[in-house]
């Protein structure tokens, strides 16, 4: 199995609402509440290269739980309620946006490569990407009226969507610079709560952003093992010591 | 060469400025005017598949020069000039915005590829992507903001460029029904006039748009050369009866 042999459920664990590549979704007793469970596997190029790294469903637990209150104080909604053990946060219900957003500050990775654009450009202003959340397509890109032709999100849903996937890279851009970090690119999901409204779900972590040094540009996030880079575990323990310790 | 040996320029053909994998753009002596030449070569995969389909060039001229005419007299603005001879038209002078725009009524090609959407859904509402002008990368999928991020086209500029391509849908869609032809997507170029106002350029032919016809849903477009279904010119020629005769 994929927990070592220590790990506990939470005892308010329900029934598995979903399963992803990193994570599994739990209900609870609550409808409102949702228990999300990282896990150590970690999959690149749509799940044909998969492994698991010790320790990261906890370091990206610890990570995501150190970032999403400051968001809230930011004035960002989130999903997040509270960490509830090592691997393992409370958050509210949500039904997931099925369009996951990319955020670039600098070209890397999907970008470079499709538009040969060598990777650490600087883009004058940032882009944002939409793909549709899809394991079997390989996340596709497409655009906002393709969402809402196919009846993904409305215009509306979309619109917010930008706007706080916009307000969460004015957040984190300087909050992980001042930790000696360039956040160059990162994905974030958006779900909806009972009453329609926009929340900010998912994880931030060394999975979803392309985290680089800011002094010599090495990789501190998941490209170190989709390129076979090594030293991954420590560049995740790494950026879990400057997220809740500062440089 | 490409051109059949009875075909003589125009006499007022200048220095070539453009050569792409179905037309030719020369200067003339007044700079503010081209002369665009139609050519017989077919490409499709990115140029990967390469023929020639006997008479596209004059075919496709006259389609374009048919039908542009009306576009304008709809309010839409664009280069064309007039119709010089069986391969060659006048047209103004444009710098060409490097952002191609491909309007879908209903789903084909590479979208239904990439979404695993059956070829011939209809969309409940027209879809309007974007693509990076440039054979080296195949015209990669961007979006508004990668365009403007990397100066391909300011905002204000697409945002006029999706409003005159959905007008062009809503002028095309019907004129192609009145024809027996169901328009299941086309492709199209915007240029840039000498004061910076935006026209519909590049050609309206069965090389950039996909034609179904209405009883039947046979192809006649190029989708007959790209899949090898045969009776490509048949098909060109019978879009031109239909567009410049009605059915």
């Amino acid at each position: 199995m994929t927990q070592p042999a220590h790990f506990q459920p939470h005892p308010d664990l329900g029934e598995l609402r979903y399963e992803g590549k990193a994570k599994r979704v739990y209900a609870t007793a609550d409808p409102a509440v949702y228990i999300v469970e990282y896990k150590d596997d970690a999959t690149a190029f749509n799940g044909v290269k998969k492994a698991q790294i010790g320790g990261k469903g906890a370091i990206n637990n610890a990570i995501t739980a150190a970032i999403y209150p400051q968001l809230e104080a930011a004035g960002i909604p989130t999903h997040f309620i509270e960490k509830l053990s090592e691997r393992e946060q409370r958050v509210k219900a949500v039904e997931i946006v099925p369009v996951e957003v990319i955020v670039r500050n600098v070209a890397a990775g999907s970008f470079s490569k499709r538009l040969n654009i060598e990777e650490g450009t600087p883009l004058p202003r940032p882009v944002v990407e939409y793909c549709y959340k899809s394991d079997a397509l390989g996340d596709p890109l497409i655009n906002t009226d393709t969402a809402v032709s196919l009846g993904w999100a409305t215009e509306t849903e979309l619109a917010r969507i930008r706007e706080l996937a916009l307000q969460v890279r004015d957040f984190l851009t300087p909050f992980f610079l001042a930790r000696g970090i360039k956040l160059i690119d990162f994905k974030l999901e958006f779900g909806k709560l009972a009453d329609g409204s926009i929340v900010l779900a998912d994880e931030i972590s060394p999975d979803t952003c392309r985290f680089w040094d800011a002094e010599t540009n090495e990789k501190m996030d998941k490209d170190r093992f989709r390129r076979d880079l090594g030293g991954v575990e420590d560049a995740y323990a790494e950026m879990l010591k400057r997220v809740t310790q500062g440089v």
